[in-house]
């Protein structure tokens, strides 16, 4: 049947939610805004009763749907590759309770992690995931299983989402966990939807588990004369359980961008490395970890240990490393990858990379989350022309994820697979794995509309 | 085609792996014993190829298989209710690797709990959970998602599963989860594999995150004049944020019968119910933890505050809590509920759980995790013939699951479904959520040999 699209207008409070026409670019890309698809429609539905609707309507025609949240992901995953319906969450943006109890709150999927954070934190409240990217929606976040700086201590978004309020393809809205702690009582339907990018089911409200603020939290930059050195203390660090909560890694010349990008400084500029340190907790307790952590990584190659003490310099430090993605891309277009590999082989594999960068003469800038394995590549373009850049890119990247998983790791830790890791991903993975997911994809959505471009899907 | 177990034999190193005649008891029933289901054989793989090739074998011939790992579960899950094939897992129980700089362990599926925690506390690690009975197999564990006593400060069995070893119904091995700490590539088959009663695959092998062992760990008995007022003050002790591992509630009346049972005494008898809790970590933090809770209760209702320092007392205590389930049912047949309420509607559950008790006559008796709503109840059978207790036991047990669901609760906080809630658990579960849980059993198991006679299975 042809699809009229101006029917959608029946099925929202306002017309103003619908844009068929001069739909803006935004809309056809993720934060990279590099690949672009195409969309016949902008929809921005502000209950989950619209959601449902337009979703039923969309199962019967067949018609693509691309969720999205805040349109922060850099794997391509918002790219509306097959057409249709970009249903955008971002109306649906209200906190819905915050039970003191059973210490929960309840929002809906388009509200702003910033947002939440803030909201949480100036009532005594934490929420632990603090992926990079503050204006990313927590629907975001829990489609790609988000990670970020303190999951070393804390854990990743998925520990922190105790239920769901999904719709399925076909518009039936369902519930999968709940407020209960422990949960024995069947198939986990959650733990699917978590990470599940948008490919399952779109998330309209959540449950996410909060924990009371840390009473202080100090950072520390420690600077070392070469990468390899600061990623053998983070080993030390690990075995010393000191419960870290942030340990992130660094070069300089990553930080020299980052710098320029922001005009800000960042302390001890003759290192060739650092790793940044957080701890969190009661403040004797963050004391006596500093103390020790600072003895053991002196000891060690450390050239210095900065306690960021200063409200502004501690700022700045973490606006810098915030913001290396962006930095880099600002110099030139580039590739990010989120590789994790088991924690002690990251160094084995930034040794790879390292060596790689040389063979190929590919610049391929490091940084990320050392405390779990989780590296952070900016694969960089330089001043190759396309087609250049297009196929010594794609050979490298071949050779960095078939490296990781030789070690054991895999494609993403925090980013999601998307459009522009899809092939790696399935070149790597098993194919009784893949079919798995791909039956599972079908249960939920038997006519492929929600995502079927990206990740798992063929 | 008419099947012959025979040759069976075949498939596994050594004959004495296999009994056809004279099946023992025990491998046709659960630790409760009272259903009873029948098998064709029993066998013991000892290792992963063995366990495919026996899958491989059944699938063709579409015979039942009912993995086991120690047989300690209350709910009927390991009752082979279909016939066919018993696939005991206790000879694989090899620890294979302890690896210090991932802080992960991996085993066999059959490795017994208490020795896997013996093993690792030895070399200074923990494994947080710690489900009451010692002796259930890891296997077993990860296919209830096991909780226990600890997962107030450290969550369940599924928090430490990293990844897992199975193998497909039709023979097919492969691996879920892996090594690295964070994971947003693909869907998380690992966590549908947990806690999924082994209705979708067998575990063969796990990786286990471990976390170093707990400088000291203390335990602490608060009397109360009543359940209600002890439960009050779980709400308030957590509230307080010191970070217990341990809130159990028990009544008095439940007490005496663990002390008759094992012939133990328990501190401070005149109370009418009591508060455990338990506090680990480092040395400071748990006496400046213990003493600030100690203000609070008292200043509340509590009677006392007993610091169990003394190591024979407090091993007595725990004695005494692990044994409760077994102590009831010595004195009476007993049906055992772990139903699981948001914590702040624990109260309100057992106040129903109480009236229920007057109005029926059929004694009552609740003890449990408070410090994450998980309730266990024993509706005990007393001197009621048979036909009455089955009649007013499912009255009874219907009544305490809708109420239970009416308080955002669900059927098994740690248990599992088994057969004995299966028909509460399909009652109170939205059919949606049974429609997907039922697909996704087909894309692992099509001819639906494993377990389909339990949980969540039509
Ligand atoms: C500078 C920078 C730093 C970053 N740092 C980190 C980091 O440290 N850790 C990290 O994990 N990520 C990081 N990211 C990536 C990005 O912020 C995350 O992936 C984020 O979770 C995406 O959220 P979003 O709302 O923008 O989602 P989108 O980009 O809008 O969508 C992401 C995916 O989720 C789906 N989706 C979105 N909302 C829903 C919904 N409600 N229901 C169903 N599907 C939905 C989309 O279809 C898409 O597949 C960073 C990004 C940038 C630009
Ligand atoms: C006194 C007592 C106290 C208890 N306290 C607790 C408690 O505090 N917390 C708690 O969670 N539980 C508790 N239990 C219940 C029980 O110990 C747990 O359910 C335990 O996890 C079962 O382990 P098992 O090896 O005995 O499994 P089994 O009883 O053999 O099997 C349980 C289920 O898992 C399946 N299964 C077993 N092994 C595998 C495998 N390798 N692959 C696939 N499927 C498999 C079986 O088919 C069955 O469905 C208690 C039991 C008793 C008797």
């Amino acid at each position: 049947m042809s699809v009229q699209y101006d029917d959608l207008k029946d099925l929202v409070k306002n017309e103003n939610q619908i844009m068929i026409d001069n739909i803006p670019d935004e809309y056809l890309t993720d934060t990279l805004k590099r690949l672009r698809g195409y969309a016949d429609v902008v929809i921005k539905p502000t209950s989950t009763e619209e959601v449902s609707k337009i979703l039923k309507w969309a199962y019967e025609r067949e018609v693509p749907v691309t969720p999205r949240g805040a349109g922060t992901n850099l794997v391509g995953s918002t790219v509306p590759d097959h057409g249709g319906i970009v249903l955008d969450l971002s109306l649906m943006n209200h906190i819905l309770e915050l039970d003191y109890e059973t210490l929960t709150a309840t929002i809906e999927a388009g509200v702003l992690l910033q947002d939440f954070q803030q909201y949480v934190e100036e009532k005594g409240l934490f929420y632990p995931p603090d992926p990079g990217e503050k204006t990313a929606s927590i629907g975001g976040n829990i489609s790609t299983n988000a990670g970020g700086m303190r999951a070393v201590k804390y854990g990743v978004t998925r520990d922190y989402v105790m239920g769901l309020e999904i719709v399925l393809a076909d518009g039936r809205i369902l519930n999968v966990g709940s407020k209960n702690i422990k949960d024995s009582s069947g198939l986990s339907l959650k733990n699917l939807i978590v990470g599940s990018e948008g490919t399952l089911a779109i998330i309209t409200k959540c449950i996410l588990k909060l924990i009371p603020k840390p009473e202080i939290s100090i950072s520390v930059v420690v600077p070392f004369d070469s990468l390899e050195s600061g990623l053998e203390s983070v080993l030390t660090i690990i075995k010393e359980n000191a419960n870290p909560t942030a340990i992130e890694f660094v070069e300089r010349k990553v930080i020299k961008l980052g710098e320029a990008f922001l005009k800000l400084s960042f302390p001890y500029p003759n290192a060739q490395a650092y790793i940044i340190l957080t701890f969190d907790g009661k403040k004797d307790e963050v004391s006596a970890n500093l103390s020790r952590i600072k003895e053991v990584v002196l000891h060690k190659s450390a050239l210095n240990f900065i306690i960021l003490d200063d409200k502004k310099l501690s700022e700045n430090v973490w606006k810098i490393r915030s913001v290396l993605v962006k930095a880099v891309e600002a110099v030139s277009e580039q590739e990010p990858v989120d590789i994790v590999v088991p924690i002690n082989k990251t160094l084995e594999f930034i040794k790879y990379v390292n060596k790689l960068e040389k063979e190929t003469e590919m610049q391929m800038v490091s940084f990320g989350h050392a405390g779990d394995g989780n590296v952070h590549l900016c694969v960089v373009r330089g001043n190759r022309v396309e087609s250049e850049w297009i196929k010594e890119k794609h050979e490298n990247m071949a050779k960095l994820y078939s490296k990781a998983y030789e070690l054991g790791g895999i494609t993403s830790g925090e980013h999601g697979i998307g459009l522009t890791k899809k092939e790696y991903f399935l070149n790597e993975t098993k194919n009784i794995n893949l079919e798995l997911m791909r039956k599972i994809k079908s249960d939920f959505d038997e006519k492929h509309i929600l995502n079927s471009h990206i990740s798992y899907n063929l």
